[in-house]
């Protein structure tokens, strides 16, 4: 099954990327079934009654409504210097299930070097096909340029915690202390750590500190692996 | 702190790519200390005696040997059909801590594409890289090309997994199957899936099928996913 995207789920057609994908790619033709979503969970099945070079239309035969799962996913995260690796994060929690990407600016951000390393029509754009290629229905919520002091005042989650790799006493691991069906709230380090003041404000904020396992994780491994133990958590 | 290697413990010098990096990207001087690993446990700590452009000596003051742990996880996996895909893919489960990493042929696999697509002196560079920067001392053990049968008769750990998509009923997931403290092999299948003999091939050699979770994840993030579930049942 192939999932197509169209955002506005009263609109029956498909154009731009979309389209193209649809006739160039798949080679679809009049009569083919499909199967469309607008992204907050809406589903369309269908079947294509025309297609000219730049637009698909079909008839809608069924629309009903997927539901976010009882828990929420939010991850934020300091991101890292080279595009491709926070293109990859994004394209691999939109995999697993994450429900909002938050990007943070920390004291070893460069305000610059996010603007550069941090493309927002590029990652929707991943984040899109991810969400496509996984079968999911629901694209995650993204959120930039946020410095940590306003992030700390903003987290509506109770469950925080903050993975950093500068710690003298080794916390527990993040699987252990999760509890299931919980918003939570996972903040993630950047390339060089948190100094010292960001860590205090975070924990006087209740982000509980957390270890990601034995080895030292890259920025992006590191958001993966915590997402991935927040979806785990749910099904234990 | 940054590790360096030189697979033979008993020559005391860096070469080539290990040389340029101190040299030149970290801008070393006789009298800094280093460290250095073997990949095989072996960690040296020493002191630069010595840098000419193509060559830094030092002496060592320490020698000691990093134990592997008492588990061990073997990932056997259908390569994607994208070079950079199963780059990460190793970087990745190298930083999470696997031992070995088998490529296994399947009858959705063409094996010139295997050979365009798996560059085995460039994934040792990519593994050794993130070896060092995850701070481990131990590289995993690659096999390359074997067709699914031969590798089915090969298989040593008694904890076997398969994960492929086409199932009708939906396995318990990975993380509630694993055991602690035991050597695992986890089989991951290839883009367009295992064949339906292939799937019985595996359940016969005792390979339990598992789910990976509620998304369908490309081969790349279930073999990480897999690694890291792996991890997590030795922690818990």
């Amino acid at each position: 099954m192939h999932v197509f995207y169209q955002p506005d789920n009263k609109k029956h057609f498909l154009e731009t990327d979309e389209a193209h994908h649809c006739i160039k790619v798949l080679r679809a033709r009049p009569g083919d079934e499909l199967v469309v979503t607008d992204g907050r969970g809406g589903v369309s099945k269908g079947t294509i009654v025309s297609i000219n070079p730049k637009r698909v239309e079909y008839q809608v035969r069924d629309f009903y409504q997927v539901p976010l799962p009882d828990y929420r996913i939010h991850m934020a995260i300091c991101p890292t210097r080279k595009a491709e690796r926070n293109e990859w994060m994004v394209e691999k929690m939109t995999e697993l299930g994450v429900h909002k990407i938050q990007f943070v600016i920390s004291e070893h951000t460069h305000r610059e070097t996010m603007k550069r390393v941090l493309n927002p029509e590029r990652l929707i754009r991943v984040a899109l096909s991810a969400m496509k290629q996984s079968q999911q229905f629901h694209l995650p919520e993204f959120a930039y340029f946020l410095n940590l002091d306003t992030y700390l005042g903003q987290v509506e989650a109770k469950e925080r915690y903050i993975a950093y790799v500068a710690s003298e006493d080794i916390p527990r691991h993040l699987i252990q202390q999760l509890s299931p069906v919980r918003p939570v709230e996972i903040l993630i380090g950047p390339e060089g750590d948190f100094s010292t003041a960001e860590i205090e404000a975070a924990q006087a904020a209740d982000f509980k500190p957390v270890s990601l396992g034995d080895t030292r994780l890259r920025t992006e491994t590191a958001a993966v692996v915590a997402c991935h133990s927040a979806v785990l958590a749910q099904i234990q």
